[in-house]
């Protein structure tokens, strides 16, 4: 059993720092030695803030011995890449979800997690949340009867970047994975079909990617149960995250929109502020799921989210087409199953 | 038993026009005889709209042999002399709360309606409200064990002009008795001590009339509960009405802010409009007490709020001492126990 | 301008009886003169409570000069002969939904409502409601900005007796169809594309009537809008009715669970009630759809929700195949396209 | 500026543990040197957890010249003598409320601080609490214009053992005092009046030490404003803390029950649980203030809570008196004035 992991995190955007800040001060048994990011200032910055070293180049990691584990979060088209030299070096890995952009780069990645025998978690930070964990036990201790039901609601409130868009994946890989992978947890169940459709309301550059700004996924489970996830990038008035498990007894909501625990009256009403965005609607999540890891490298212990996860979620996920011929900005639905090569 | 009884209502301010309309469409088995007010215009005019005859005189409905019961919604100060005129008249009589401004008076009308043996219920209207009603039922079942504790708010939009405050009784006697009778109601028992303290927050003008626009009052019933009731004009965002029981094995929190059904989220949060007013707020409650007049004086049944209550709850306020001489603006709280001559 | 509107109910079940104690007792200018129900006892019955004459064969009505309006809540797969003699018959017509069973039913009555100049309102009551008319008018006022995204749930707390479900017309028909209207009526546009899914997650004895337990349905709508709906026989925990519109600047939501306005409290948490069926949650708009219904009739102005929409919402549905062949228990998800024929 | 701050725990009850864990893993630039308890083997046990060393004695940290600060969660009986003692040691202190238990060892203590200019920030976590924090900078930001009323509810599950309230000071100053301070804080004034009453509801055992389990206290400020403060033990449902802050342009209402952030759903209704007890609803509000007198210390500025705050508090409270022979059981409360002797 060690003592403490000596981390590097591999990517500083919002997800990345945040791991990082987690790792630096809040994890116990974590060390936070290597921040790493090709954007020039970035590392050097925050490896200030917190106490690290930093480099432009992930090597500098992976070549140091004293590197116990890898949090890559860096872009999803690099992950499987990233992964495969971790693996190489013999460092454990955390990494976002999605795992990768196919099921050809998943696989393999998954092949080098197996080969090298390194620990790897995949990023469904959900799974984490108190909410939703709650909602697991409670379901586990029969509070529900038998699970028959799973409605999911995951809105941004906006588009992200075009740029980003490009190289997400889609909405279904990038954002609805999520309702994915807790449907699966919350039901205890694998998917066995799954439709989808989707539209676009505002976002017209969304078009140029093939993806769309609004959608649904219809799925069934091999338990019998079925489900919808609604997808948006169009919730302008916050980030709103929702979860409902119907059963054969009751059911279970989860998630709600308030961020601050104060309201303000006045003669317009009531009013509460609402979650702005992930890392405040998932700031204990972050944490947890990052502690989990570092427990797991200590206590030698599996951790509870695996590849095997990370395969899953995507895979349950309408894949992209070949041909996206029949998609036309404005009247851009589709029947679902002609999108899907699963 | 009769079929059905034909009423007048006195007094075409905000509520007698509710129970006027209440009365002439809404209430199985009533029918709206006659709307009285001394306005020029007013009751002509409601008349109309309501299909009813009108009269600035009370003399002409206590006159009307067809005329079975009044309802009083005149200012509080001419109360008891109504309710004599109306006994005197055999007619039975719904009379808005409170009772009477003075104990001498309260006494003088419960003399008048036993005499002449007519009903008389007092519109403590917050009996029949749903939420009130059901909190009833439940602690009745056993919901909280034992009633240990009754938390009252009872706060109105903003101060009402100088001529009511100058006419009403005060804070105490116009606003705080619905939760004095209320707490009677919920905990089953009655006031054995009474303290309570003041203070005159924005309305500088109460300080003429010896008022409060902001209340505390602590009380304590025979049955060893006790219990705290604010009364406020001071809510500048709306009416809001909140009640309170704790119990040896549990509580109930009677009420919401909430007034229509729907919330408004944009970037500045989630947003819900508040009850306005008490016409919104006991909309059904000044229905069901109506409905339950009527219905009293076709089955010969008793009211179930009757002129008792309306001798208790005033009598549980702490009455106006004669020399109000400590009370100083903006430093007017005083000790409680000087200021009750029970 | 009439005085007063006569009206008589044909068909007393849960919701023909609502009507008829909402016309004798609550609606200004109605006048209850007919309950006619086939079932022995039944109208007598009810007759005798509210003042009304009886009996078991529409005719009686029909053939009534008194009487100006009648109100068919009869089972849906008579709703066309009886608009067809009522319109013969001179008499104005309330119809619950959904108008008719089938397209070529919906076009017969409405050629007789036009041929014969009488007034048709449909029971689409959620347009009456409190929440629902708040939130439209919200929507017009530009609170949401341009809407884009309606989102709608509704849920039995439990599955209908087989007989009803044999003659409902199924679940799209029978209860999504209050979504496919308040959705038209909220984003103020009509359907363009419809699909939908569903399963049987719990009563399969629907598979008999080609029926499911729980659906979605997706719809786009010629505003570039688009919109998800759930319905559901499965919510072990009351009747549950929520919808949303997403706009450009915000969102609104519609609705609660909370049926009486108490929370109780004890060691097991904070627990309200849930609204346990659609009387209590539409109390006020089925009074309302009547009251607007009998207006119009008095004052000679069109009902706001016509024979039109009630062809537009069923239309807007996915109707039955003839061939369901594909259809199986348990895997009974089936692509959408092919189950409509529009 | 220091690296990091190296801190010894005296007295590891519940608050004193959470305290450590917190100093050990979660404040960034805080050491946990030692942990402190007399209790024989509860020092021991807790060290080995947290990777710090241990002893019976205080004297082992004020002598350990390594340590730079001492958190004193000892009885509050205790409280003068440890501050003097760690000022004379020359050791920066954190110190639960209240200060002392009299005025004489309030200004005993304050005295000890300022001759030996050491830094003491006293336990009043709220102020750290998001929700109170957000609160204050609303009101700041003039969102409910001139603060004019607090209202403040704090109610405990059941009463503390009868051994704890021997030594606690009483209601009002073990409890009520945060809410003393919390007024101060959120309204910007100082108390210039105070009365108050209580009673026994429950625990009989209370009148032993002449304390309550039910109480009220109304407060009346320099800047015109005024409020009132529920304290009760009875709240058999779990930790119920709520604030209002009224002003002359809205309010804000502060904190609500809920604890995991998700509802069960069943025929019985809709259920949340409620908060346990402190540890759960201050978590964030204890690792805050902790992280704020570390990072005063660091950084050198004076801590945002001070003595003058931990002075005034209680001396807002009412006092006890020296002859409380007019207390009785189950008709206990006395009128407020002759209580206090400020």
């Amino acid at each position: 059993m060690k003592d403490s992991i000596r981390c590097a995190v591999f990517g500083l955007g919002r997800l990345g720092r945040l791991h990082a800040e987690n790792l630096a001060s809040r994890i116990k048994g974590a060390k936070l030695e290597w921040v790493i990011d090709p954007m020039p200032g970035v590392a050097e910055k925050i490896a200030a803030g917190l106490g690290a070293r930093w480099s432009p180049d992930p090597d500098d990691a992976f070549h140091d011995d004293k590197v116990d584990a890898v949090i890559i979060a860096t872009p999803t088209s690099t992950h499987c890449e990233m992964i495969r030299r971790a693996a190489e070096a013999g460092k454990h890995i955390f990494v976002e979800k999605p795992l990768a952009l196919t099921m050809e780069e998943t696989e393999e990645a998954i092949l080098a997690v197996s080969r090298h025998r390194v620990i790897c978690q995949v990023g469904f930070m959900r799974r984490f949340d108190p909410a939703y964990a709650e909602a697991k036990r409670q379901i586990a201790a029969g509070a529900i009867g038998k699970p028959i039901y799973f409605k999911g609601v995951s809105r941004d409130p906006g588009a992200p970047p075009e740029q980003f868009i490009g190289q997400s994946g889609g909405m279904f890989l990038d954002m609805s994975i999520h309702d994915y992978d807790i449907a699966r947890f919350l039901l205890g169940a694998e998917v066995t079909s799954v439709m989808a459709s989707g539209a676009i309301l505002v976002n017209d550059f969304m078009a140029r990617y093939r993806d769309v700004d609004q959608s649904i996924t219809w799925l069934t489970f091999d338990s019998g149960a079925a489900g919808d996830i609604e997808g948006s990038r169009n919730a302008f008035y916050g980030y709103d995250i929702r979860g409902e498990v119907m059963g054969t007894e009751g059911s279970i909501v989860i998630g709600s929109l308030k961020y601050h625990d104060i309201r303000i009256l006045n003669f317009k009403g009531s009013r509460h502020d609402i979650v702005p965005a992930f890392p405040e609607r998932f700031k204990d999540a972050y944490e947890l799921e990052l502690a989990h890891f570092v427990d797991c490298l200590i206590t030698g212990e599996t951790p509870s989210v695996g590849v095997e996860d990370g395969k899953r979620a995507p895979r349950d996920r309408p894949w992209r087409r070949s041909s996206p011929s029949r998609r036309a900005r404005k009247s851009n639905w589709s029947g679902s199953s002609p999108r899907f090569d699963r």
